[in-house]
């Protein structure tokens, strides 16, 4: 059975690579889509990967992928801090999702630690770089293997 | 007189009958529009439906009204939680403007009791389901009713 | 089957017409205790109209509602902010209820904005004069056809 | 010496067994009354047990222990958590007082956790169910007797 | 012209002489009674003084006080911190209204530094005994003739 | 014997009869001073009343009070919110202390409730307008005389 | 069927009886020990009883106890107020668990009336000295014959 | 050297002139757009002024203008008090930047006075009408001018 | 006519150029008063710039302005944070004002975001180093001249 | 080069398995030590794994791993929420570190929300099960290869 | 070299000996002064000794000691609590201060605790009575001695 | 008559010299131990110091020096933010305490500003490196050679 997922990059993660190096790094977004792709094809996966600054288009990615996604790995940037829109959608589609934030949210300003998004998700990683997105897509994987394994036996 | 009015769904309503029917319930959004539109044939008043996930959208669409309708009828949905901007709007447009929604929010998280958009709205009904959408039509009829007969008199 | 219900007004609403009538207006607990019975007699359904100043008086009467009432309409004025002895007694009979405030206590001062008893009621209707009133019986006894409809079929 | 004592049912309690009974069990206040009594008759002490929804009827009956009673025991109920007056009222009596709750108010909704009385009370006692009234008579006769002993000493 | 004042007593006052004295003094509310009386017969004015341990009868004597009464002397007790409907019935009744606190509420426990009532009064005078019932008369008394003088002119 | 007292105007009261009368009145500070010191004099007492809109000036007067007052009546203005320094100096002299408002602080910005000074006072009056100067006067002076008629028996 | 308990005293109580006697009495640990003890055997119920300042080894002990106890009464001490750890054992080992205080924490520094602990409890008892301890092992017993006899029918 | 700058009036701007003139005054956007081109031009200085009232769309001319602008004067609308992607957008092209508001926000609501964004702009200019908007871009041309200074000596 | 308006330099602003000049820049008060003199010249209004760092210094000449200024430009400097007492005089002279701040107070600890000052001011201008006093100047004349032209009209 | 971590588990984590299994899965603690030392084996790494239900024996080891491991994996358990000292420890042994959870924190009781040790952590991930260490080992490794690949080059 | 130091006594500090002694104790200021001087030349280091009740004389003294003192030990009564004013002279002098309290602030009133100034200072001493002042000058000492050592080597 | 102490340093110190030396200087704890021991020495007193990571190994030190110690020096180091049961032992054994920091606690994060154990101290001393030690043990001695003078006279 083939595995698709939906990556989502929030608000001015486009700007990944030349923003505030020394918080988020010097890999741009299309570094890390080319080493996740690189993954997925080893793994046997599909990915999606979109970028949007705009909180309703993301709203709407979150809706489609009850179509033909078997997860989300999303990182809100900003809207982590507030979008009740995005948390009511991943909680509507009731996909497997796992938050994913490259720097660790924890050590940064103090709007930055709470996420009104985590409670509707699997679970969060956060302050592994790009590596988080790949560890989401396994845990998702895993998750769905299990699942399937179960369903067989 | 013919009467308009504007009834606006803010995000993931369009999940409706779908997303977690134990709150929501099992009606679609189609549903709960036939039975607006049928009430307000009967009753003579012309409605303009909308549903959008992209705040951008809703409040362009209340400044819009402006032009042509008599009043809102609005569920925000998780915007009603943060949307000073969907606030602002109704507030400029200064027309009768009903909250509405669809569960109890009162009796749910949190975070659901804080309405940033209630204060320049006439009022608000929430537990209600869609009847709760009628009722405020109603109460916008019975508003400009009452208005048109001071001003015959 | 004749449905029967009970409107409760709290403290103060005795002085309505008098009282601050650019909030309240100027209509008496009578002139809407008139248009109540006039609507439901045409509704053919029964209501029992109290008014009280006291809160062991109102908890009275909502423990009595269950051996008559079908639901319970109620505008708990100024408890509504702090008397969790009248919320304990809407969840201890049970009854379907709604909650109806005359303004919109969400645009006065921040201690209206807090009701203690909502999340126990139904729903909640406010900021629509004496028509929330009707607008909440209209939906209780909506409610009650749909259960009776359940129930036969 | 013969002990009297007061035991006070706060406001809702008159509803027990039929009220939420997963959280307050299905004895009624007529049972816990019975098993109290015989308890007291066998104890060779007095009991006079009310209950009461009204808030000034409940410090009528606090005043007036000061005459015949050597302790309260008083479930508050919903007032436990606003009622200023019985606190003052407690105070005023100077009486030993041991306040009693059936549930455990600290495993429900956040505003149960807070007694505006508790300060002036001797003890607290809480999610025992009836036993708890029992517990704080034998805890006052204790503290009665133990006061005696030293008095005749 | 003869005017007449309503003086209240709120809940616990009758205890006054025995309870905590070295808070509240050793006066009975029959010793402030008769203080107030002897002055108010020399001043020329009327009194009538009650007690009440019940909400809904301050509430009830606040209502029929607009019927006879000049203004109102209240010291609410305990309600001073929660009774929203206290304040609501000072609001609604529009008669000057002074609050009096025997004891220095902001020298006590913190929730006796609030006053929900205070905001609906012409004033507030604290820590000052059974003198500072006398003085909130003057007060009263002071505004009227100020107000008959002016419109005598 | 001779009674002698100090009244303290705190900061921009010499505004008065000019600052937003509508909040205090077209009385100037003059206008008080005249009627407190022709009611000083039919009373038998001696006032030294001031002005300053300087902290460290009250303070200041407030030590030398120690020396011939026999009280202190005042009116921090601002000052009442946070100048803990004044606080220290009252409770440092330890006169008879009342504070005083010309309005009631309690119907104003929310910041103008909190008084940090009246902790340490005997009481405070509000809202009175020049009238709340001469009755903490009045109560000062029964103070002084009941601890007088205590002494000399 | 016999039936044993473990007691746990938490941290500084091996002080008792030299520690603050005005707060917490002149008995100490050994008194109680033997006054339970000695309650115990006429009762015919095992217990065992132990003091650790050691939040670790409080823990230990309450998962030793599922091989052994049929319930635990928990005095925390201080770390009532944080030990989520120790929360966390009890809710861990699932055994019916009563906490005991020997003071009233509800009339004490604000900081002692929060328990991280009571949520996770069967219930708490506080403000009556050792005979807290004996009557939260009443409460246990009777706890555990109610289900036996439940089960025995 | 030609210098360019964005100008973003944010959501309902677009309003102005018609929405509650008592707080925003009759000047229409249009209006404000001609006085500002018209001092730019003066000044030799080029704009491009925009309004949205999507999020997303504010977002990415933000990006955009790291292209061409020397520096951005926004008015965030009802934005400023939660769009933290916004925040992160400034931060992320690190232009100077200047946060203008026409009304004093620091005179209305509550909620006006946090700005999320003003942390990351070089300065806020707020109360002065349409002039802050070019108040705004006169000090981004001086920042610059003194720059380009510095960098020929 | 001639215009002329206070400069108002609060607390520690004495230090300027060699106080934390990584935050304030090396700008000293005097260099700031040669440039402000100087473009006032050029403007043809007359200014007083003053320093103080006693509050109560502030407070006096904010009075006397009355006299004199058409308005005032005031950086309060730590007086910003509480003083309620130059809130209350430039509430009370109300003469236009504008606070100026020469860091982004935004930008730095907590509690230099909050102004108690900034609610009776016409405007804030911040972060804008020295220029910031000029353009308050700009705008002070700028409303001077619109209000005189509406005059003459 | 061969690679050391320590994998420490917290208070309570002992219980696995047998405590709230659908919180936590019916997976014991060494079901997940065998995984995880398969895991390494493969990967070529070495694991010192321990469990501790005291603070301090978790501070202890912390120290003892600057002298062999090359990063640290940790579940504080229910110390996360409180254990300052851990935090420290973590600080001060300055060694690459990543907080884990088994459940999703940000979905269960409010106070689980808050970690005081993240913000001293690489990074921390939640509500992946035991995966969860398997993926914060790799990332450990996976930030360790390229921090060898750098100094190599 | 010879060191020179100023001690600066804050508000209200001048009435001690007189002022709460159960707090303060017995010793006036004079006597204070005597015995940091007569150590002060024992140790060959001059010391400069004032007190004010006016915020700007202490802000101006630490202004000028820049010119003089190589560091400050302050004690600054009441405004430690609210003068930002002071915090920023300190700030801004960059000398080595230290604040010192008599009595233990953390076991008073709750606002007490909170020093708006301590975040400033190299250190904080409270609770040791007049030795404070005396260990806070050794510590500025010792600071300087070792800051020569080096210099020197 | 010789005097012993007891110095506690809490979690953590035992990385001193090596943990975040920019914070805590480069000293280790064997270099204080020098220092204190040889001024101990010179002084004629004796020391007892530990380094303990476990709260319930200092709370079990605390207790025995009762039988030994003339008093107490602590530094709990991040047990100062929440050992409430640290703060029962001090409080319960009764002995002179001051407790010390090694850096200043006032201008690091928030969480280290609330010592929970200050309250019950003699007093605090902070930012004065290993010297606050010494300050603190020269403070004990100073207090106990006051009493013991006082007793011989």
């Amino acid at each position: 059975m083939s595995l698709h997922y939906l990556v989502i990059h929030g608000p001015n993660l486009n700007l990944l690579g030349t923003r505030e190096p020394a918080v988020y790094g010097s890999d741009t977004l299309q570094d890390i889509k080319r080493r996740l792709e690189s993954w997925a094809d080893n793994a046997g996966i599909g990915l999606r990967i979109i970028q949007s600054n705009h909180e309703g288009e993301i709203i709407d990615a979150i809706h489609q992928a009850r179509e033909w996604a078997a997860g989300i790995v999303i990182n809100p940037g900003a809207y982590t801090h507030y979008s009740y829109a995005i948390r009511d959608a991943i909680a509507g589609v009731a996909l497997p999702t796992i938050e994913v934030h490259l720097s660790n949210i924890h050590a940064r300003e103090g709007f930055r630690r709470r996420s009104v998004i985590a409670a509707v998700c699997r679970g969060q990683i956060c302050g592994l770089g790009w590596l988080g997105y790949r560890l989401a897509l396994e845990a998702l994987v895993h998750v769905q293997r299990e699942q399937t394994d179960r369903q067989q036996t």
